[in-house]
């Protein structure tokens, strides 16, 4: 029986939880596999670094391509992160024909595509389970699970910083900016937080679902983005008022037209959904299929053992691939590439949802009577509509929940009251998702 | 490019679905399977009847045999339920060389290591999602997601019958009985409910699931199990009032000492868990891993189109593995045959837990001294006691929850408690869940 002999690229935490994985549950690995895992090879920036006890320090290099042109090595798994130069040494492997498995969704989101179609032209595997949702076997779902059904949504929260944040700024009621600086110091959030809360992290990861739901190509720039730096504690408070908490969502969603709808931003979720139960770092998606109805995982979507976790698993079955010479039996986008579609994405201006619209207005009468003039002329039909306590010189917050409405209308009315010189800052506009 | 050919036994209505989604999803599925699927020949006990717009009438026979012995026929697959005469034909197909999908619990529950043995002999494939949860791919996940894991613990909501019964319980007040009759009258319960609210469906499942999870064997009577036959709407309501609800659980747990822990029953869980809001007819599995955490995994368990969802995606997978001469690339059990064991299971005397007690008692003063004395003497210690409000002539509820203790210790206690005369009816015992 032969062993599966892989080389790592990187060996910061995820790398370390990795080779953890390997010792601990070697017995149980070899009964799965049928051979044992072997590793050959790690490239990381310092060698002489000390790096727990998991880390076979003899195995160590500096040489990134020194792992990727070891002979002895089967398959090369990436977890250096970044774009490049991690493309470099990737490319490089399936160039030599030599599978690969990586976690690195910024690589995968910009390059995907072209690494791709080189592993399938040189029959190699590149697996990237860890990519998206760490620990959460999303990738597997929808690429095989679900291979029978026609997907109609899938709907997740796949940035845990963010929804950290948010999680907290809903149970104690405080800021965005101290939220931010309790999720750095707990290590939740990087020291330059901008991919993460300004949806980019999650642009990239909602990229590679559809993908694989969907069979298409699509560009990051067809993929509606806002972060959640714009929410504060007061729109928290009113969406509370009116039943709703707000999340950090990624959505993609087939419409009936034949055109996909691809958004990340912060939405209004019911409190009675699922969705507004996953707290914290947590990780969730739903997946809507035409048959198997709707379906929700949900677990760990960062950390070093939950994304090893994945890593391992990927390694397993590309190691399964490798005994059985049965490469490529999976195609990497769930269709095989021949039936790659380029989607019609839908305008944002085309998107149809209810909205919440949070006005900053100086306190005096007409006002809600001009709000509501305005938005009816627009199409914007007012389904709620709610004042802030009077308040003599500073202004008050007026929200209003719509009616469902496309979102070109709602901002072109806004645009229209916002230069009205009662209008004290510029309205908030936040999406209602219902599902 | 070869196309993959099946034969089905059992026409009801997952054969409707699986045929229907066949024919609804072919181009997609030809894009993932770069091959199509084509149904050969097909079995069902009156060929005549009329099965509507999806099936084939000319592909029908009344004859199953004709259907495992068609050269043409590369997969069979069984969804015609029950152990005899499914097996028979199952066994017959296998040791024919031919690969089987099949949404059949009772006959993997009974036959299941006996019929993988001869699939792993004979060089075939046995798939199997569709027998657990429905739509929800647990078995995929297990298998494959967290092989490379460490699995602690494995809990579920897998009879949407019982599921459903409860909820409708907890939201009504209702009793068993008339939640019984609506089940019936829905849909959701057979006429012989038997096997759903007696737990026995539930213990098939986590026979299935704990050997994917342990790599084990196990007896069917090794699995504790107790149906919500047996808890009423007083129950709930006593439970509701301590912040729990009551759910009908299946626990495979690997204890400290090696030992496996193995239960069916209903169990009181906490209203803030996310178990406790998965809700009627929907199923719910969590997977704790070592490294994974906990992740979970919900949504519809059954049902003819998410059942036929699993199935064809299984058909898509052994179609992959025949396609690439990968055939048996996954164990079926998770673990290859080699490395299956016997696992020691905990003896239920031996359970630690907290019970949730209700005694029907005589309002006589020192009754609740007595109840008390008979727990501390066996080693039971009280967390909390609450009695009904005073009532002059019949027997009145004392509700106690403890503090973890042996079942064992808890039982001895109950049958000396149940033989005093203040006593008016068998205490009922349910037990807690922390997770």
């Amino acid at each position: 029986m032969r062993n599966i002999r892989i080389g790592m690229i990187g060996c910061g935490v995820v790398g370390q939880g990795i080779l953890r994985l390997l010792t601990e549950n070697a017995p149980s690995l070899e009964g799965r596999l049928g051979g044992k895992i072997e590793v050959r090879r790690i490239a990381a920036r310092d060698p002489s670094k000390e790096r727990g006890p998991y880390v076979p320090m003899d195995l160590l290099t500096n040489d990134p391509l020194s792992v990727v042109n070891d002979p002895d090595v089967d398959i090369v798994v990436e977890v250096m992160g970044g774009v490049d130069p991690a493309d470099s040494y990737v490319r490089h492997a399936l160039q030599s024909g030599k599978s690969v498995v990586t976690a690195n969704k910024a690589l995968l989101a910009a390059r995907g595509h072209e690494l791709i179609e080189i592993a399938e032209a040189k029959g190699v595997d590149l697996y990237f389970e860890a990519a998206v949702a760490g620990g959460v076997p999303v990738i597997r779902v929808l690429r095989e699970a679900f291979a029978s059904d026609r997907i109609i949504a899938v709907r997740g929260i796949i940035n845990g910083t963010s929804n950290y944040i948010l999680s907290r700024m809903t149970e104690s009621g405080i800021d965005f900016g101290p939220a931010l600086k309790e999720a750095q110091e707990k290590g939740y959030a990087e020291a330059d937080p901008a991919l993460d809360v300004g949806g980019g992290d999650a642009a990239h990861k909602l990229n590679i679902l559809a993908t694989l739901a969907y069979g298409v190509r699509i560009e990051l720039s067809q993929i509606a983005t806002s972060g959640i730096d714009q929410v504060n504690a007061t729109d928290i408070a009113f969406a509370s008022r009116f039943g709703y908490v707000i999340k950090p969502l990624a959505v993609a969603r087939a419409l009936p037209d034949g055109k996909l709808d691809l958004r990340v931003h912060p939405a209004l979720v019911s409190k009675k959904s699922v969705l507004a139960s996953v707290n914290g770092a947590l990780n969730a998606v739903y997946i809507e299929g035409a048959a198997v109805g709707s379906c929700l995982l949900s677990g760990l979507g960062a950390g070093a053992l939950p994304t090893a976790v994945s890593v391992v698993s990927d390694i397993v079955d590309v190691g399964r691939n490798l005994r059985t010479a049965s490469i490529g039996r999976v195609p990497h986008r769930s269709f095989r590439t021949a039936s790659m579609t380029i989607p019609r994405v839908q305008a944002p201006a085309d998107h149809n949802c209810r909205f919440f619209l949070r006005f900053s207005v100086q306190d005096r009468s007409g006002v809600l009577g001009k709000l509501a003039t305005t938005l009816g002329q627009h199409q914007v039909s007012i389904e709620q509509m709610v004042q802030e306590g009077h308040q003599s010189s500073s202004p008050v917050s007026v929200v209003v929940l719509t009616h469902p409405a496309r979102e070109g209308d709602v901002r072109n009315a806004l645009t229209e009251i916002d230069r009205q010189d009662v209008v004290s800052a510029p309205t908030r506009l936040i999406r209602i998702e219902e599902s």
